[in-house]
């Protein structure tokens, strides 16, 4: 049997490499169109920040290995362009220029998602750069060391834009974040978005929320960022205002999308088309809390997807429970740490959420070290289920988000989360953690 | 209606606090035998660490502001000898010297537990000193400082005796570690107890398994510990060899006891008589993995327990699902943390165990700073159910078992655990977070 997949990166090399150990005889080709596979894009903007580290070192495996050791047909270069769900057929063009075609009897497309550039003037102009795969991390890289960058625009504040702008503060390169919002982080509560503001403030960095980019212009001196009542200077200009998944040829094959046009695939990655799995960026997933279909683009759901695709091309069958929407992310000295919904997804989904925001400790009461730790908690009055949880601290954020994130998987009432038995030492985090002790404010309001 | 309370520290100060705050005109009346209430007890190592910090630090709330803001008749010196089902009455001795005797209506022992100091010479020597209430810790700092202590033995090497190890090490005072057992840490997996004691015996400790102490004699310069075959001279000596649930009027009072002679309690916290509850270090436990009754002398347990008599008192019924035996404890750099049942705990239950043990990275791939976490993952083959968890690292340890917590509350299986939605950023952990490494691993063996 052929299995063919369409992306080299953590989709789809997981996907591969699992297929290939379930079943070595399996013909397993990837065909990947730029020449780097299977890195961490996750780990670009801590690259970023040290000039003397290579962009090569977040590759997690070369290609060679995937082809000398696990026999997989790995051919970078290829660019898909259309995919025939008759003929079980792919075709494209390698960056040699000649065309090429190849069969398959399951596909896999792991195209990932591609970073929204605005259709605008000047969004064009060299020195406006985006991040999502390797080879934008790369360019970054060298635009900074060619041009000496000194200051930087960077458009949008989520978790790649806030990302950034600590990668470029440690290179001491100036800041200034822009976007249309007035809220920072609009989806979390204001003592908790106040907490990340405050802290990404201090160190230097410039936020202008409620202003919309209008062009790019070049300046004498660099690039100028445009918007009606405010111009901002920089020597390079960073978009990261999201991402969209990379669906372009599912679509032209007529296969089903939901959210943000990200392709429709069932508990087991299978699209509307019984030969063709997706997973990664371009697919969409279940959320476990709303049972509905979501689309989040991170890393775990899509190496955890492309084992699920793996293990069913492979007679295995697999079904995923689907995703919490659990994140993290760190900005200067912060961790700020999502699972599940926030209150107006909560709203927005229908549930009649009760919610609380509390203010505990890192550690022990007079155990020295301790921070301030904000808890966002939200329930649903209806079922008195557990809907979602935010964090933001400077320690003990990242990992214990996770907690909530499992209760979210088992339809847990705030009030049984309340009695969980976690961990408990003063150096780290009080009796009551401070989930615990949100669970049981939020349990006064249910 | 008059509520009594035995007992002024966590489970004791949490249910007379609780109970005033359900129901300002409750009689509430604490009976607490020394002077000392309401103070962090596991902070003790940590205050014991900083010779210029007061032992008082640790006190949460003066007794003056239960009195006075919370309206609590708190006694203290008030010693119980006898409690009287029949006439609802329980008596004892003021320090003072006075007799005393109270009625009550609802009765709550919140005794808590003495630590164990074995029948044999020389452990009533000055000097000899152990370590559960705050006079233990305030006699042990004036001890260290009176007697300018250079050396130490500490008897025992559980949570109390580790964390006193590296609290003395911060004094710069020697330590030499004995205990009977041939094993470290006997319900750990040798790869994660052997981490342990690299790192306890890398900062100075001496550790001697397999010596029972059998006396200890005055020396012309302080104290010597005797086994048969070995020797340790010392200036102080710590008895860390466990504890035991102060039980005595209970067992006095004819209320039914269970494991190491703790109060048996539903999950109401009532014992054998409708009119006592018990809750804190002296009470046992529901296992929520086991389903069996269990003793785990643990403060959120002991807090959560107050709470919960408070409610059932005021009238408000509430029940207690149990503990998971979630445990956390931070020796020198490394944190290790326990959830649910150990290997042999899960064989001794009637489980049909697998485990797995595996090494993991607390940050990701290429990401600098990252450290080893190794985790111990038990399933039983029989359900598939997830049975406990345990984990040691420099970093990401304490919080992270809480998720393998929260699945054991919920019955989760292994499979299901294995696809839950944690946080991942790069400098937080792999994209697999280990625990999920492991529960992958772990499904292959069940």
């Amino acid at each position: 049997m052929k299995f063919l997949v369409i992306g080299a990166d953590a989709a789809g090399m997981s996907a591969a490499s699992r297929a290939k150990r379930n079943n070595k005889n399996l013909d397993v080709t990837v065909l990947e169109k730029t020449r780097d596979v299977s890195y961490s894009a996750c780990g670009m903007p801590y690259n970023i920040a040290v000039p003397e580290k290579a962009i090569e070192d977040l590759v997690v495996r070369q290609a060679q290995v995937f082809r000398e050791k696990q026999g997989i047909n790995l051919l970078t270069g290829h660019q898909v362009d259309s995919i025939d769900p008759q003929a079980k057929t792919v075709a494209g063009i390698i960056d040699t220029g000649e065309k090429f075609e190849v069969p398959y009897d399951k596909l896999l497309i792991a195209t990932g998602g591609s970073p929204i550039v605005p259709d605008l003037p000047g969004f064009d102009l060299p020195g406006v750069l985006a991040l999502k795969n390797l080879d934008h991390g790369r360019k970054i890289k060298a635009y900074i060391d060619d041009h000496q960058v000194k200051k930087a625009v960077i458009i949008g504040m989520g978790y790649i834009g806030l990302e950034m702008c600590e990668s470029l503060r440690a290179r001491s390169i100036d800041v200034a974040m822009v976007k249309p919002n007035l809220n920072f982080i609009p989806w979390m509560a204001d003592e908790l978005s106040g907490t990340v503001k405050e802290e990404v403030e201090a160190n230097g960095v410039k936020l202008y929320m409620g202003h919309s980019v209008q062009k790019i212009e070049a300046a004498t001196d660099g690039l100028s960022v445009i918007c009606q009542d405010l111009t901002l200077d920089a020597d390079m200009v960073i978009v990261a205002i999201g991402i969209t998944p990379s669906s372009e040829f599912a679509l032209q094959a007529g296969l089903e999308t939901s959210i943000k046009k990200a392709i429709a695939v069932d508990r087991t990655l299978k699209t509307s088309d019984d030969n063709i799995y997706a997973a990664g960026d371009c697919a969409d997933a279940y959320h476990v809390v709303t049972g509905k279909k979501t689309w989040v683009p991170l890393a775990l759901r899509a190496n955890r997807a492309g084992w699920a695709v793996a293990d069913n091309v492979c007679g295995r069958h697999m079904e995923l429970e689907g995703i919490a929407d659990t994140a993290v992310f760190k900005v200067f000295d912060l961790e700020v740490a999502r699972t599940g919904l926030t209150l107006k997804e909560a709203k927005q989904s229908g549930f009649d959420p009760a919610d609380v925001v509390i203010k505990s400790r890192s550690r022990a009461h007079a155990h020295p070290g301790s921070t301030t730790i904000h808890v966002h908690l939200i329930g649903d009055k209806k079922t008195g289920c557990l809907l979602g949880a935010q964090m933001v601290g400077k320690e003990g954020v990242a990992h214990r988000i996770n907690a909530a994130a499992v209760a979210l998987h088992n339809q847990m009432t705030v009030e049984r989360f309340s009695q969980a038995d976690l961990a408990y030492a003063p150096p780290f985090g009080p009796v009551w953690d401070p989930l615990l002790t949100a669970a049981n404010q939020l349990l006064k309001k249910m």
